[in-house]
């Protein structure tokens, strides 16, 4: 998407030397646009760890970029093997890190050491160029459920243009910022908006991160999309209010039933839609199915973060600065479950690049019949 | 309660010259203990307005005293009847304020001017009491809650002494801060910790104003509760892995049918509750309830607050300071409703200073046959 009119990815391969890769320090926004050039494997794996590049697409990709790095140094069986496992090992609930290094490692072990370097480099590229082709899609098929609530303000009032507007409420960022390019739950909204329906969304603050005020609030103004951010608690009260006509999330982890496992805060963002009739999407790209299990509660891991996260706030202080300041008393303790698991029966449908499904086993492999 | 040793209320008459209003300003907790002395109406009306005092209790103690202020600059009927007016339309939804202006003035339309300054300060004196009575009440009847549950967990562990804490969540403040003293929610959290039961206390955050991490935390540190605070999105998660026993929270105003307006996001802590069997319990001194009103949805003012306490978070930076930082980009908007709605169907009972109640109409009238 386009930053003050140049077009961005998240996430490229400089184009001066062609070997080192370039991403957005995603822990700089919205106060500076830090474009990071990184070199080395452990480069890769500190920023997926800290944060500077997340959402699970984003992850995929950038891990396999790790991976291209890792075997710049050492294309051997055994640096692959272990650069892998590392990179693996930098966050537990986005499948997509492992179904990236699943399919590197699946070429990669077929392919002699001098050719790795090449063949990886190409791979990651296809992850890259895949997951841009994935998201237009889903905005593709999510638009279509913008465009229908818009077609159906449109009647009521009596087909006046000045209806208002289609309101989405979203958790988290699962903009473009979250993956390669268009984004997962915002994909949908972007799609609607440059085609002229009347789009606002509610954007959920999402503590304790801030990936809403900072990162979807951003992006969403630099496309120009109008939006409104509110306290993550203030969701239900708007939807009492018949102020949301839906909600579309994106996810770190699908079931193969349906479940999903999102930033923590969209569970209860999922049971005020039940609770109030709104619609309640998931805008899901395929690598963010795990096909391999059925229950999200007992079986997807749900990292616990620092406390050091709950406890501060980074914002720009009146002088301009960036600063972190402690927002409980010293002596008290904080915990920070950075996801939680939404039950598929609180999931109106899923939005995946081959159209919208129900949240249920049958509907996902009729999809799917090639990975259920 | 006690502040390092020394009892507190959260406002008082100055000692010295009998007339002053002192109170402690908690815009500057947990940071500083910053003790205000108040001398004019319109400076209680501010510290309302500010939320330098906050919780209904409070909100409506602070405005009988605010109202002895006035009159001892003009106690006349015309300048008392604008001054409780003024007062009264400090904040609009907290019925504790109504009911307090209202006794106020039912005493002191009987009372000659003359006679009107100190009947006002004999009347907001007794208002100032017995909330700390019907609070000392209220954690007598909710210790009960906590207590069963202890001993549930006490046959489960065999008898064994060192069975896991009572988990309480509670969301926002409704601690001795939202009162003259020992708080309504926290009241019988207080009272089953000083009787040695084991209880930790799950703190909401409460974003915009962080209630929970700025007051609850600091006052459940300062008495010694075991507690840990949770971004508002983390209660569902908790509850759907078994490390919430009950909920209670506080409200502003309850109908005679039992929904309850508290703190934004309350709504969802109560819609989570019900998803996972937690029982949800609403703390509830009897000036709270709003006999006249029954559809909460409809009929509670919900106030709308500045944008900034969402576009900011104040705290404490690195160099000792405290400073507000923005966190959303300047660019975009934001909105902030205060309270929200939760319906009485979503919760498990009152507990009042007279005991515990369903929260319908006909439990709540058994109880309160003199009010309803």
């Amino acid at each position: 998407m386009k930053i003050d009119g140049t077009p961005y990815r998240t996430i490229w391969v400089d184009e001066q030397d062609g070997r080192s890769i370039r991403l957005i320090d995603q822990t700089k926004l919205p106060w500076s646009l830090d474009i990071r050039r990184l070199t080395h494997v452990r480069e890769i794996a500190h920023a997926i760890r800290s944060m500077q590049v997340r959402g699970a697409p984003l992850i995929g990709a950038a891990a396999a970029y790790g991976l291209c790095l890792a075997l710049a140094e050492d294309a051997t069986d055994a640096a692959m093997e272990r650069d892998a496992a590392m990179l693996l090992a930098t966050r537990p609930t986005a499948v997509n890190l492992r179904w990236a290094m699943e399919r590197m490692l699946a070429r990669l072990r077929e392919t002699p050491p001098a050719g790795r370097l090449a063949a990886a480099y190409d791979e990651a590229g296809r992850i890259a160029d895949e997951d841009v082709a994935t998201n237009r899609a889903i905005g593709a098929h999510g638009r279509a459920l913008i465009d229908a609530v818009a077609a159906r303000h449109h009647g009521q009032s009596g087909g006046r243009s000045e209806g208002r507007p289609v309101n989405v409420l979203t958790h988290c960022n699962a903009g473009w910022l979250a993956t390669v390019d268009h984004g997962t739950a915002l994909a949908p909204i972007y799609a609607a908006h440059d085609a002229g329906t009347a789009v606002h969304v509610w954007v959920d603050e999402t503590r304790p991160r801030n990936q809403g005020a900072a990162l979807t609030a951003w992006e969403l103004g630099r496309h120009g999309v109008p939006h409104t951010v509110v306290a993550d608690n203030a969701g239900g009260h708007l939807m009492q209010h018949g102020q949301v006509d839906l909600v579309i999330v994106g996810a770190d982890r699908v079931t193969r039933t349906g479940d999903a496992a999102n930033k923590i805060g969209t569970y209860l963002k999922a049971l005020a839609a039940r609770d109030n009739g709104v619609p309640f999407w998931v805008a899901v790209p395929s690598p963010t199915i795990d096909w391999r299990i059925a229950d999200g509660i007992a079986d997807i891991p749900i990292e616990e973060r620092p406390a050091a996260e709950v406890t501060t706030v980074t914002g720009r202080a009146p002088d301009g600065s960036v600063v972190s300041v402690r927002v409980v008393p010293t002596d008290s303790a904080a915990a920070n479950p950075a996801f939680d698991v939404t039950p598929a029966r609180l999931v109106t449908g899923l939005i995946t690049e081959r159209g919208c499904c129900a949240a249920e086993p049958a509907a996902m492999a009729a999809l799917f019949p090639d990975h259920a």
